[in-house]
């Protein structure tokens, strides 16, 4: 249930909303926009004697029922876009989910010193607004290069500070949270953790924005309750990143969903962002899915790309090469500006200007 | 395997070549560009000793072998995109698959007379360029409605006379593909026919470019193997139509798989439709993911647009009104732009204008 | 809406309740028990005025209303278990659907005579009750062995003289139905044909039993309908084939959908048969499948033979050899007795015996 | 690579086996036979010399090279089946992999002391061997019923001290494993968290049975290579679980994919268990199920059975009551003779008897 504050409401009126539902057992969530608010009420059961009182309260415009089995994600509860703040105490911010789109750039595992800070320049340069690097790696096969852990989240740092652009970075298990969130500006939940609820709850808790990915085989509704895992621990700042779920077809690695971008829109308040790389899994279809997903509407993209893809510890076939990534951008800055946004530019000059 | 002809080879040469091909057993198909000419060699085995014979041969560039399971839909035998002019004889020819991208609408089905040129009118009024509307309905039911079949056709025959757009319209069964043939200016194979190999042999003699949808579960190679039914049995002109998988996904009625744009592309030379309508099977997403298909690539567009969506005998709830659909035409029109190409216009003045 | 006539009813009331149905433009198909009568109305719409008249006429019981979307098909239209008489006339009828599990064997295609005698007379002397053959085949690419045709037809009707054993043999399109018709004691749809409509209703009208193939990517409700087009043709003796679905999986061909055995058995009154070849694509899982099935309660099993599975134009990888075939036999005879049934005896000495 | 010792082989051949391979870098595991030992050699890379220093050893028979990605997981590796043995500490030990086969029941979630009592009971008294309860659920939902976490373990342990039967119950996290092994005597990892890799070498370490549920999307490759990470570890006791996919099937909750019981049994030594409570979400679907795992060679099956189905907190759709499941038992056990198995027996009279 939601309470819409009437417009030019007094703050002692809304205090009195909280109060009465924490009389009753239940909390509060509260919503600001310029003029209004918006209160949400989490728990069970809401009797109708509840909705009556606090419909009869002075400042209250109107009280609503959220049917949906999400309710802090859906649009109903939070009419308004998500603009999500990435990393102000870096003094680069970047906002997610407002006009400008954002494009997260960088090779699939922080593999080398040398090699993460030539690929962060490299994805500066060609106007990557944020940094994507693996330093703790899901991977199908224990036998397999598994990420160089603290050491990549060190080199993770070093490259934010040389380009001054925010990083975003994968964490795969609750004891690491408070490491990778001590470093990452952006927390990164993989598909394989999309339902690892212990896991969003702890990044919930982190204090930093984070990246849920969607499921291989994760429908709609679904992620925005995994979603509702992360915003109930306390997190405002969830965006949802598709990347392809699984079907039939193996001519692609998976089967990028873009149809989730103005269903997830329609349904949440919260930015989309869309991953082509993982969702095609081959370099050669990255570009045309790109462009596609901004003109459906697609808050960010993250987009692998690795200074040598023929040699990358992982996912090479699906990352684009500088200069293939650097010929994209101003492509997908077109394809933006037709549907009235823009490609958000790096916000300050870098440490390597 | 293909046969390249040099640059500026003298058409003796040619014939020759053929002679070669057809005096041991094999069949040759030959394609033509500005300067030069390929010839595909069709039948098995094909030896080594051929081969060589064919490289020998005055006027021959190179020989190469087609590896892929679909020859005459393969981009090796046919490098250069295949352009597909509909409707010539009606002087309103429309082409697909070159810089401009073809829009075809209409409702789902033919429901009558009225309604359909009402229809018609308002989807050339928008910019449409061609004309889609089922006389013949597959239906999962035998209990729904099965579309007016030749009145079907008797009105679609109308319509174009009226507006001047061309039309594309179903046939579903090989006994129909005369009568269809002789009303139709393109022979839609819908998604549950794409693996009627004898229906796409019957319209592949029909004289006319057949749009093939994809199956339901149809992988690409699969889909350009049924493509390859159509070339095979004399038509050139086939244009490949997305239509979405079936997933678990159920909060969309398909999967709307754009990837297929670049993928078909790469490896095909026929040109590929996009249809967000059942791609999505909801009229609030058909805009974005029309806006993404153009933004990936696609040839043209096919969506449902109905007078009345909430009145429709089938498909409804997928249908634009045509408000939303004159609305969207000119945000294609700017992102077919932003990506070099643009929106078509409709060839000749109407007999309603 | 279905009419229950009372345990001895008078035949003219069933004609009474007939009548008044067909007065008001609706159609009625009689379905007879041991002792009673159901009446399907079929037609729309049946308004509450025809119901109430119908359940005040004499020897009616009752009168239900059948929710569902198929009817003929469902098991509130026809509580008892469909049981379907293969080829009485050729004095070697096989029950399909009753206590007895009937196996059909023999290779995918009929290549040769003398192979396909062979392969018939090891079926027949490892207990199989019915010959499967396919004389016309549908195939993904139009460069592979597509069948002997009607030649392939008459092979199949020499090796059921031969055997004493009845035939079923796949049908592609409504053209070929008479042909196929006259040689064949079971009309086999394909799965990629299970929503050509046109050939459903074809086969429906040739009176012979239909074994309907589930589409890869079908539904249980789209199966049933697609039976309901065969049913409301005029054929009442449809059997259901599970042959697999399409999967993700990629380490076997198709996923065999079991759960389908008890699933379409609680919906409806058809009988259902499953093919463990087509199902998994290996033949080393073929026992175990065919083994569950028979454990879930599967009415048949379709299964592909070949005297030398090396060396077949089709289907290979998923035949068993003879020897695995004959092994198999009495362990399905085993679980058949644990669940309470039995495997079916070919009915009568064949000419080679 | 493994090497395979000769039969009669000396110990100390075996141990100067071990020794070399160390003494190259790379690490060796033991798996003994009757009479025969095999010695997996793991570590990249495993150069031709290593492979032929250890052919030229006393003792060994032969070296092979183990192609998969999978290594501890393969039947090259393993050849003999996995016999795992659950709760000797507790004097009831059960086996899994042998000619037994066991059935674990119970409810899905522990809901209270009572309520779980009454089902362990009844689960005994029909002849379950195992008992299954969440006391740690993973849920779609936040807002949902989570467990009762170490009060659940607390009933569960009082549960197998009444009836004399081993427990099984999910562990969701890394951090709760050594409080969930001191209660359990298998440990359960969900099909959300069978990519959670962290928590797959936490229980590998934990000392106790693993039970590793498919997931949702997951390939039979990706399965076994989630096993190894268990196995690699240090737990050799893995037994995987087929609990359903997920598919366009909507009338069942996944598709059981029976199909992998016969596959992993090629590919692994691993024991295979069967879920058709979940594998198919309706009661009425399983007990059919059951019976056709039982046939395909299934080594457990773990099945929710409730008191009051309807008064479930989670599952009730899919749960069978008390007198459904003991109806089943003796089918199971039929079906179990037919194919050379029995049903395995409580091992002890129960402290209720």
């Amino acid at each position: 249930m939601i309470v819409v504050m009437r417009s030019g409401f007094a703050e002692d009126e809304l205090s009195a909303v909280v109060a009465h539902i924490e009389s009753v057992g239940l909390r509060a969530s509260i919503t600001r926009g310029a003029e209004q608010a918006i209160v949400g009420v989490i728990g069970v059961p809401i009797t109708e004697q509840v909705q009556e009182a606090l419909e009869a309260m002075p400042g209250v415009e109107k009280v609503l029922r959220v049917s949906k089995r999400y309710k802090l994600a859906s649009r109903d509860f939070h009419p308004m876009p998500t603009v999500i703040t990435v990393a102000p105490e870096h003094g680069a911010a970047v906002q997610i989910g407002g006009e400008a789109i954002v494009v997260m750039a960088g090779p699939c595992s922080v593999e080398s010193e040398a090699g993460f800070l030539q690929a962060a320049r490299q994805a500066r340069a060609a106007g990557a607004t944020l940094l994507r690097g693996g330093a703790f790696k899901p991977r199908t096969s224990p036998y397999e290069f598994r990420g160089l852990r603290e050491e990549g989240l060190e080199i993770l740092a070093l490259a934010r500070q040389e380009t001054g652009l925010p990083i975003i970075t994968e964490v795969m298990t609750p004891a690491d949270v408070p490491l990778v969130a001590r470093y990452a500006d952006v927390l990164q939940i993989g598909a394989r953790n999309s339902q690892n609820y212990l896991l969003l709850e702890a990044v919930g808790a982190a204090g930093k924005p984070v990246m849920l990915k969607r499921g291989m085989a994760m429908t709609a509704e679904e992620w925005l309750l995994a979603a509702e895992y992360v915003l109930a621990s306390g997190c405002p700042d969830v965006m949802l990143c598709e990347r392809g779920i699984r079907t039939f077809e193996t001519a692609t690695r998976n089967t990028l969903d873009l149809s989730m971008v103005p269903l997830i829109k329609k349904l949440s308040h919260l930015p989309v962002v869309i991953d082509p790389s993982h969702g095609t899994g081959k370099a050669d279809l990255v570009p045309a899915m790109a462009l596609a997903a901004v003109a459906a509407g697609a808050d960010a993209l993250i987009i692998e790309m690795h200074p040598n893809p023929d040699q990358a510890l992982s996912d090479g076939a699906q990352s684009l090469d500088p200069a293939t990534f650097a010929d994209l951008m101003p492509r997908l800055d077109l394809v933006a500006q037709a549907v009235g946004r823009s490609i958000a530019r790096a916000p300050i000059p870098s440490a390597a200007d």
